[in-house]
């Protein structure tokens, strides 16, 4: 039985030293680049990763809020469950992103689609493979309708986070 | 800055009590059924969770053995940098599925395309969305090749884990 205790691998280094402005997702993040330093102890699991267009990375939201079970979240005004959102105030913070791996050097990736903050804590790398992850559905909640609505409104062509999020510490950029 | 700690907001139950045999991903577990019981503190998250045809389940492989950094997928027999593959025995051992949802009764998901071992520790869940979560690849690494070649090889249908990762413990069914 694997103790349930957490410890960083590396960190990510990115443009986004705050929450308002950062985007929400990788998707709407496209071409905004940043490293990642994975710590040498871990590099010889690097190997094979180059192949890779994309990859996860699993990380901790270490700015994000103590967590809130209702939320209003960026995409929409009406408060929804926290576990219908991807927003950054959880019980367990941990944000993923499918994020663009441009190279590896040594232990360093050069990686573009960045929506965390600058200095997150990495946690996980993983391979992205469509017919492991890509699915398509037929629903999407209350997102369905929200996205478009919202951005018309307000005029975005890319949601950013709007610092709701930042409360006493800083929400990462991960939300919906 | 949030203390790097977590802690199990629930409970995943499958039919899968051994690593062998257990799909390694969701795609190769179509139609297999599980539940997830979220705990009673943690279940006003779960509001508007209902309208999501899939959702993401982060969970702690808690059967998982010590981190290796150079393994042998399921899909190859030869040896890969870890954070190219999905096994099991990671320095921080989270493991991501998206599965099916089929319906949320009070704080119990019923779900399905369960890759994970019985008794597997939740850690959050987040909404599937195609346009944050999916992305076409021109390029998965060594899987490109490796997957259909091992498959004719064993008559397999379905990848299942084979139990090379037992080692002390038991591994989990996320793997590559």
């Amino acid at each position: 039985m694997r103790e349930m205790r957490i410890e960083p691998i590396g960190v990510i280094h990115t443009p986004h030293a705050r929450p308002a402005g950062t985007p929400i997702q990788p998707r709407m993040a496209e071409g905004i680049e940043g490293t990642v330093e994975v710590y040498e102890q871990f590099a010889p699991g690097l190997k094979d990763l180059n192949g890779f267009e994309r990859i996860w990375l699993i990380y901790w939201l270490d700015r994000a809020p103590e967590a809130r079970l209702v939320v209003r979240p960026f995409m929409d005004d009406t408060p929804r469950g926290l576990f219908a959102c991807r927003a950054p105030c959880r019980p367990n913070p941990i944000g993923i992103s499918c994020v663009r791996l441009l190279g590896v050097e040594g232990a360093v990736l050069r990686i573009s689609d960045v929506d965390m903050l600058d200095g997150t804590p990495l946690l996980d790398i993983k391979p992205y493979a469509p017919h492991f992850d890509a699915f398509e559905v037929g629903r999407c909640g209350w997102m369905d309708g929200a996205q478009r609505a919202r951005m018309a409104a307000r005029g975005l062509e890319r949601p950013v986070a709007d610092g709701r999020f930042e409360g006493e510490g800083e929400g990462g950029g991960e939300g919906a």
